[in-house]
């Protein structure tokens, strides 16, 4: 499947043919889906997520020759901070820290030649990562999928690419998963976008098959944002963020009671969850745009058509 | 000032030169700002709200000969079901509900030959509103200001252009204030856009100096939905409707407290900051576009700023 590049500040510095970024998605983004997002002419990311330092070097492995990046979830990488290094030692194409400080982590990434990437979800952070000297702003709308915070895409785009002024990159994330949403965010003047949701319903995702069926079959009007998975899972979660998912049964179950899943009982139960992939108890982890997914696609032809749809978009005006 | 139109089904149907409407804004969107929106080749809307039959009388002697038309609260209409068909007897352009069940109206409109639109929060509402006969769906997204809920604009609007499949028009509404955000929506499948905030930043609006410099002061991370304004206006909003304003002084004391400004006393001051106008106490209805707001300006200029910049974004693709 072949479609015409699209040409922006990103694709210029990074090599790409499409300005399209797959999320590090924790846990869903290994390096078979980042090494195919890379090799179908977009910049594909492992999600280091949480800082299982086996896991990440297994999808090192996976992702072979391509010219994939990593991404951290910053608070947790203040706790296990040689993960940094050893993923410096990967070489990898961009770090991407999200979700807190990057301050203690900008030298040394940058130090390493490396482009750093920050996803930050308020003007206000949008300035540190800034002063910070992030090469990437990427710009998180709380429609996304996991973990984010209240403002929407369609306005922190533009209002972040004013106060950049051309002195970063700046990608918008949450809500985008075809053609339309790509040239949606090309109109606000974004230099590319970050997709979580549209590559985690790809053939590449580690994600469980009945996790897929549930997103497959719900509409954009089913996520929920929480903090009822976090506190199940004993991620202590800081700042304002929770996480976007599906509004299953076990959602439903204890969102009257928010303190109640954090009983052993309970934990125990959502663990169990976790392991069988039942989309009942543990949620399937995606944003709004799970009703504009209506097939699992490989990540080649989820780039490809999005691509091709955006083209299409713009072409008609 | 001119521009070059911009045609999409909404212009055909409507005979615009500019995709762009004016939200019926309560309060602040009277018959000179409709007016000039549509001399200015949009559409004008007068924001019925409430329902206060005199001062919607007296905004359509202000609007002139200019075709506008007029915007009710449906849930405050079916209480004064008699204001609808006043405004019929004006002939209004279109007539726009939000917030309610629309079916009660919608034959009423529809017999007298007049354009139902209907404004829309989640997938759900748009089925029932397409169900009702609305001509044009407009897909509010949480970015909003003023009331509205959970959906984003982005992912919305794209999922209501597919469900609705050419049988009405859709806008996007909620965090369009320049041609960045026009032309986005335009990519999403819009046939056009419903603006509210860069309207209320208008000249033309009913709005106290003092809250336009609490706007102009404010970026997009300084907007809050609550329902702390309904409550201390004695407005008894139902469903998941909240309203978007800027987190003010009078804001942060009570959001604590969330049953605190129904006290008589409570009540009482808030009373005296809207009639002052006082923004740290009856606090600027406004989305997360205020972020992108930086002076006030003729509604004439900001239609055709609109449109140039739009006509820019896309023409760089
Ligand atoms: C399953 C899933 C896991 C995610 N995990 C992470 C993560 O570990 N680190 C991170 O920075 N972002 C994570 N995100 C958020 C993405 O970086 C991105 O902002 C988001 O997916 C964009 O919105 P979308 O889902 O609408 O495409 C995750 C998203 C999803 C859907
Ligand atoms: C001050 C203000 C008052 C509003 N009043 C109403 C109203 O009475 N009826 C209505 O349907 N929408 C009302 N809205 C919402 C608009 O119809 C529209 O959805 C919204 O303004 C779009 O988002 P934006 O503010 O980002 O442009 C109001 C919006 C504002 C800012």
């Amino acid at each position: 499947m072949a479609y015409l590049p699209i040409e922006t500040p990103l694709t210029r510095a990074f090599g790409l043919r499409a300005p399209i970024v797959s999320a590090p998605m924790a846990f869903a983004g290994g390096g078979r889906l980042a090494a195919e997002v890379s090799r179908a002419g977009g910049l594909g990311f492992i999600g280091g997520g949480y800082g299982d330092g086996d896991w990440i070097e297994d999808q090192w492995k996976l992702a072979g020759d391509a010219a994939v990046g990593v991404g951290f979830i910053t608070w947790r990488l203040a706790e296990r901070p040689e993960l940094l290094d050893r993923a410096l030692a990967r070489g990898p194409r961009a770090v991407f820290l999200s979700f807190g400080d990057l301050a203690p982590f900008a030298d040394k990434v940058k130090a390493a030649g490396v482009p750093l990437v920050a996803q930050i979800q308020t003007l206000a952070a949008a300035r540190e990562a800034l002063a910070a000297g992030a090469d990437v702003v990427v710009v998180q709308g709380a429609e996304a999928g996991g973990h984010g915070s209240g403002r929407a895409t369609l306005t922190l785009v533009p209002e972040v690419v004013d106060l950049v002024a051309g002195r970063a990159l700046v990608l918008a994330a949450g809500g985008i998963a075809d053609g339309r949403g790509l040239a949606a965010a090309l109109m606000l003047g974004a230099d590319g976008v970050n997709v979580g949701t549209r590559f985690w319903a790809s053939r590449e995702a580690l994600v469980a098959g009945a996790q897929h069926d549930a997103a497959l079959a719900a509409n954009g009007d089913a996520t929920v944002r929480s903090s009822l998975p976090d506190m199940a899972r004993g991620f202590d979660w800081p700042g304002d963020w929770n996480v976007r998912t599906l509004r299953n049964n076990w959602i439903r179950r204890w969102e009257g009671e928010p303190e109640g899943p954090v009983s052993d009982t309970a934990r125990a139960e959502y663990a169990r969850g976790v392991a069988a992939g039942d989309p009942e108890v543990a949620p399937a982890i995606v944003g709004e745009t799970v009703g504009l997914i209506h097939e699992i696609l490989p990540a080649e032809d989820i780039v490809t058509r999005m691509m091709r749809e955006a083209r299409e978009a713009m072409s008609r005006w």
